[in-house]
């Protein structure tokens, strides 16, 4: 079972294809999350879930989602789960999703983006981690656990960032562009702009203890100079 | 001493009359780093100091950099400092400015928005945390060592994030919308989405260990639905 969920964030930073492919190609499960669901309506795309606290919705807008969305969900993120707690919940739990690619998330307000980040390393949410994708026109981000990982490339995603999200314990990059040996960190650190030595060829990956981001990333020109 | 930074990440998230008020109103010390000294020279603007491995430059724009600005730093992120580190290390230790302002760090490559992000967190910045702010066209970045603050509200922007960017222990927001009661935790957390309780009214933030940073941010009607 796969499922895409697609969040609030700025619209120009969703892959460009996305809502057409979308609406030809539906995964197992489709979420839009508070105005995500909305941006799928106005394309006449109806998800099969909807999560949100709604705020920043138009009254009428929340009620053409209430009347054509079969499972809406209604976040209180004050006294219990946030807009992302809930969806991760919802489609894990309650879906049994394999696996979630998440749109929207990016860009915009850096403390919700920062939320749809750190989420995963909260004690309830992390086993999910390895599950989740997150994806905008620039970069793929996956997550991983302790352990030693193959991390393969992606075509067209020239750049690798390594990012240790908390504490890391004996990070380790073999046979990429830039190696590293047995890192151990107390803080996050971004190791940025890695390469795959060929683009066919995995590097490996591994750390005793801590979360580890993988930001598979490109350069496009529409945002260098505008 | 007020020093401004532009870096080289998507020129549309700069604040919009960024080019315009820079060239009527310098700060003491003008830097670009990388792709952001091009983007300065471009609208006729000379920085004082540009630094960067220009590897994303032509030739020809990087040999006007060095024609024009009277102090260029190469640095060698492999072997040494990274962009980002050798211009903290520049802006603080050779230029002693007392505050710093970071544009052109966000959006883009998640990799390297998250080395603007969290290179003060790393022992030999973290004294210059409390006079960096690293701002957008919808953000406002401080960053608090432990101890007790004020926070106070900026004009126009509704919205205050609380972010421990790594462990945090006794973490407490007294006299905001929403409260915190000495909270700790051993990986970062973005508390979003908080308010003043008034549009004149500071609220107190504490914590005994760890970085914390605040998002004072906006909604931009351009970024919802393009």
């Amino acid at each position: 079972m796969k499922g895409i969920s697609l969040l609030g964030g700025p619209v120009d930073l969703i892959p460009a294809d996305f809502f057409e492919n979308i609406s030809h190609n539906r995964p197992d499960l489709l979420v839009g999350v508070d105005r995500g669901a909305w941006f799928l309506l106005e394309k006449g795309i109806v998800p099969n879930l909807a999560i949100g606290d709604f705020d920043s919705l138009k009254k009428k807008e929340l009620t053409e989602i209430e009347a054509k969305v079969s499972d809406v969900r209604y976040s209180t993120p004050i006294k219990d789960l946030t807009d992302s707690e809930l969806m991760l919940e919802s489609c894990f739990q309650n879906y049994h999703l394999d696996n979630l690619t998440i749109l929207g998330a990016t860009g915009g307000r850096i403390d919700h983006f920062l939320v749809n980040l750190f989420t995963v390393l909260k004690p309830r949410f992390r086993s999910y981690a390895p599950r989740i994708t997150i994806q905008d026109q620039q970069n793929i981000l996956k997550f991983y656990l302790p352990g030693k990982h193959l991390i393969k490339p992606i075509a067209d995603y020239k750049y690798v960032g390594v990012i240790n999200l908390e504490a890391v314990t004996d990070l380790r990059i073999k046979d990429a562009k830039y190696e590293l040996d047995n890192f151990t960190s107390t803080y996050p650190v971004s190791f940025a702009s890695n390469e795959f030595k060929e683009v066919t060829e995995p590097f490996e990956l591994s750390f005793s203890k801590g979360l580890v981001m993988i930001d598979y990333s490109r350069d496009i020109n529409r945002f260098i100079n505008i």
